[in-house]
């Protein structure tokens, strides 16, 4: 369906530009400003994302012409792919680039894939649509089993996916989670992120999805574009979303970015945001409460420190008084805390303090 | 088989250290020394791997009785996860000890992870196991596709998992691919071991595997040690083992790690190492022989350029020829390319490139 409209938006962009040039007029290409001073939290909506701010790109402006052209160069090339029904990379569109407007060309269109990247988030954000829209692939990360089933239909085959099957494993969570892609038979009570593989292959080995009936997904640490549109689809079934991570400003700033979006990632604004999302753990009151925990704290780098107070400065962080709270006792105690410590004492104790959590509503916003 | 094999081997271990000191004699631990000095090249297996030179801890040393009683505490703590049948990883393993005995000693036994990954390690090598038979779980990142199926017992319970049905997503490698699994139905002509995940999905995508009978895996970089244990156990079938990497020092070492190991796993022996496999490409031939890979070529960097040179004097790569021809290539063109490049014309160039190396057995020993 996504697919269906990004090729109808392809084709209008080329109209659009074909009618300027009919018309005499200079053909142009209008986005998004994609700058820190366009970038906004969204109160409403929860997540970070771009404003009003417009810009054009002129063939006919000097300085502008170079990127008017390599943004035509990738709206014709995915709009390829989407035609001939093939996938790549953006390591593999740069190379297709490079090739085949290496030879009509003085100077080689795109000599960096940076250069590739930008424009792709630039087309993203101008037609309204995901890069996976496009057929083109992204990096592969995160894990994911529980009780529901998927279906996939990829490489002219069709496949349904059991994810109470997959054994030790777990199933792996592609690129695209939308086009041609069904959830089917979700039967959770809830969806919980843990930050590591290993935590997450522990609770797959006591089952926790299985006697919890939940969905258990690790991202391995930051969440990939894959993962982040799992979690956004799940939680738009209204399944209720739980981050499970270290108690340190990286931890919790997966959680940040799994809730409200990034700076970087602004552009993607609430598709791959889960505003809903509550953090269920490790805090610092954790040591206070868990008392096995205290000798399995570790001291806080200096650099742990500065992201905790870096992080204090953000108004969607410091809007809630409970990680106002969290991140100071950071700065005063410079502690820290690993999800893997909650192992300290008894291998299976991560599924207790997960339920244990959940049942009592201990959660930050 | 294997844990049982483990169990009855940390057994004997405590009964020989109980027997010293019931003869009252200096309770102590052998194990082969890991250091650079004892690792050799085997000529006949074609592997890395550790040689004769034996260390002993003894207790009443004082230099050394630190570390024998972290060793003992280790294959202590790992004879209860046999035991209880549950798995953690090394950092789980870390807190329990950390945990447990930080109680009863002055002093915390120990102090730094560092401490305890060199003397698994150690166990490893002593008792002649892996530390997956110790139900210690690693880092997981590879994905495989291809006819053949898993029946996985784990947790409890027992799934037969089809690597012919997973979709767009192929079949995470587990940490361990030993205990509890067996591989069954495996229909494939070959191996396929594809450097980079993007790759994989575009060959997984024109349903390489199914097309050309044989099994796709990709580490997504240098490959874990469950990826490097389901390679040997499938070439353990008698199916040859192809590798496709970038063409540069760093993709070709992926191979070579994957062939004979590295100094750093020497320790793992012929268990983690596939000698039978052959390197596909990418070659700094191909550069002459594909016209259009001219022009997708990137200029290496010094440290591209260093790396070669090094690699030019290990003896088990020098030995061959046709390394030395390549690697005097790079130094003397400075170049490399990248296995993405191969789409530059055409997307499903890249089977067709795999293909028609392997029918004309052009391969690199």
């Amino acid at each position: 369906m996504n697919e269906k409209v990004a090729m109808d938006k392809l084709k209008g962009l080329g109209k659009d530009i074909h009618d300027e040039v009919v018309k005499g007029e200079p053909p142009k290409f209008e986005t998004v400003l994609r700058s820190r001073g366009n970038i906004k939290y969204d109160e409403g909506v929860g997540c970070l994302r771009l404003g009003n701010k417009k810009e054009t790109r002129n063939f006919l402006t000097v300085s502008q012409s170079r990127t008017f052209m390599q943004t035509v160069a990738i709206a014709n090339k995915t709009k390829r792919f989407l035609k001939e029904d093939l996938h790549t990379s953006i390591r593999g569109l740069y190379y297709q680039l490079k090739f085949s407007l290496g030879e009509n060309l003085d100077e080689s269109l795109f000599e960096e894939q940076g250069e590739s990247n930008a424009l792709i988030e630039d087309l993203e954000v101008a037609l309204g649509i995901k890069r996976e829209d496009l057929h083109l692939t992204t990096d592969r990360k995160g894990v994911v089993a529980g009780p529901m089933k998927i279906r996939d239909k990829f490489g002219g085959e069709e496949n349904t996916i059991d994810l109470t099957k997959q054994g030790r494993s777990g199933w792996m969570v592609p690129s695209d989670v939308d086009n041609g892609m069904e959830f089917m038979d979700v039967d959770a009570k809830y969806i919980l992120v843990v930050e590591k593989d290993a935590l997450w292959q522990r609770l797959n080995e006591d089952k926790f999805w299985k006697k919890e009936k939940c969905i258990i997904i690790t991202p391995k640490g930051q969440a990939s574009r894959g993962t982040r549109r799992l979690i956004r689809k799940l939680a738009d079934q209204d399944l209720p979303v739980y981050v499970f991570t270290d108690c340190d400003a990286w931890g919790w700033y997966i959680y940040w970015t799994i809730k409200t979006g990034s700076m970087n990632l602004a552009y993607l604004g609430r598709d791959f945001s889960i505003p809903e999302s509550k953090f269920l753990g490790v805090t610092m009151s954790d040591i206070e409460k868990y008392s096995f925990l205290k000798k399995l704290t570790i001291k806080a780098k200096d650099i742990d420190v500065k992201r905790a107070s870096e992080m204090m400065g953000y108004p969607w962080i410091n809007k809630h008084k409970e990680w106002v709270a969290e991140l100071k006792k950071v700065l005063k105690t410079k502690q820290k805390i690993e999800q893997d410590a909650l192992q300290g004492q008894k291998l299976t104790f991560v599924g207790e303090y997960i339920k244990e959590k959940i049942k009592n509503e201990e959660w930050l916003p």
